[in-house]
């Protein structure tokens, strides 16, 4: 019996920003559950991994509704992870693709809370997206005695503002369809000089702006859109 | 002029959790600065890419003090960022390794600070220790609209209080020297059944301690510890 199951980190997008493990792990899998953002919909985290894919390897797309009710929900994450149970429990080696790291905002740790204990896991992790924004634009996180905080921009509004009070850096991810009112904030905490946004980091169509007060609020971002707020580095002087 | 500096996360021990990038990008240096812990000391970043230099590379190990006054260490950063220019300015490709991610507690950001926008850079961001930490130890991160903080041990106790307060999951790097201090929080707070620690992660050497309140407060841990609380996630339940 070698059925296992492996959640595999893929990074932020680019094809080699998954780690060596990851996509050697990739090409020894019998079977790969990739996520989709819509049902019957293409699978980004598979776009990213395709080629280091073996080609015997069974691909199954499963799509997690992000919106419903959580009873629609928990019966998706069931069935999911009933089936991968099932493919483990058979002896294959069982794939799970996650865009950036495994543990963070990953619907990988619903499944992982079903199956914890019961077959064999193993889990890779990956390149957050923020770590890339960070790279890409040349704005550091945090170094010596300061502070992060990683916030989702679904959290209370209070809870955003205490986080920018308190920390030297905030990353605030899941600004997509929010961003008026992150801007709203930002240019009331006086953060906005210290403040940038990237979109789509690392992919071909990345965009980065640094001059957050001059956006109009209302402008369309894509989905994968995520502020970096770094108050002893002002966003204009990196890159 | 091809020559360029590029940093790179090595990611947080293991050869093969560099990413794909970092090993093709170090593949193709013709001169690599290490940094070593001590003065003519090995380097553990080093030891983790030396299977993905080319034969040809020149390796310049460097050390950078850590507790020297700040004169000192300015003097050694402006002396290695001078060294690196040079080569860059020689057309030569650069490289500089950094342990986990370049932008989040590494020295690599004082070297950026010296050389952004004097030389081409570019950063090849790498996997944090604390998710490699979270994969090992199947203990989540955040999820939904919880929120993460990363905090420096020698930041103030009543900072590493207030989020340890606030915030969902709560990483503590830099714990060496500072576990005494730690468990006391932590046991003040009543979260030492949602903290591990883990040292050496991912390494041959790697430890885990999930019943942190059962430790005695002066054993001496290796360099490279790490304590995770996860508020919602009992860290016994987790693997």
């Amino acid at each position: 019996m070698n059925g296992r199951l492996y959640a595999i980190g893929t990074g932020p997008g680019a094809t080699d920003l998954i780690t060596v493990r990851g996509a050697r792990t990739l090409g020894r899998l019998g079977v790969l559950y990739a996520p989709a953002g819509r049902k019957g919909g293409d699978s980004l985290a598979l776009s990213i991994v395709r080629e280091y894919l073996s080609d015997s390897v069974t691909i199954r797309t499963r799509h997690f509704p992000m919106s419903l009710d959580s009873g629609e929900k928990d019966a998706v994450w069931d069935a999911v992870a009933a089936e991968m149970a099932a493919d483990v429990e058979q002896g294959l080696r069982v794939g799970f693709i996650t865009l950036g790291d495994a543990m963070l905002y990953s619907t990988w740790v619903f499944l992982l809370a079903r199956l914890q204990g019961r077959i064999p896991i193993e889990i890779v992790p990956g390149v957050t997206s923020f770590a890339c924004i960070a790279a890409r634009a040349q704005l550091p996180l945090a170094m010596e005695s300061q502070s992060l905080a990683v916030m989702a921009c679904t959290d209370d509004e209070s809870a955003l503002e205490q986080a920018l009070l308190t920390h030297d850096c905030v990353v605030l991810m899941k600004v997509y369809g929010r961003f008026a009112r992150i801007q709203a904030l930002l240019r009331r905490l006086g953060l906005l000089d210290n403040a940038l946004l990237m979109a789509d980091a690392s992919l071909p169509q990345e965009q980065c702006f640094r001059a957050l007060g001059e956006l109009e609020p209302d402008r369309a971002l894509p989905y994968f859109s995520t502020v970096v707020v770094n108050k002893s580095w002002p966003a204009a002087a990196a890159k």
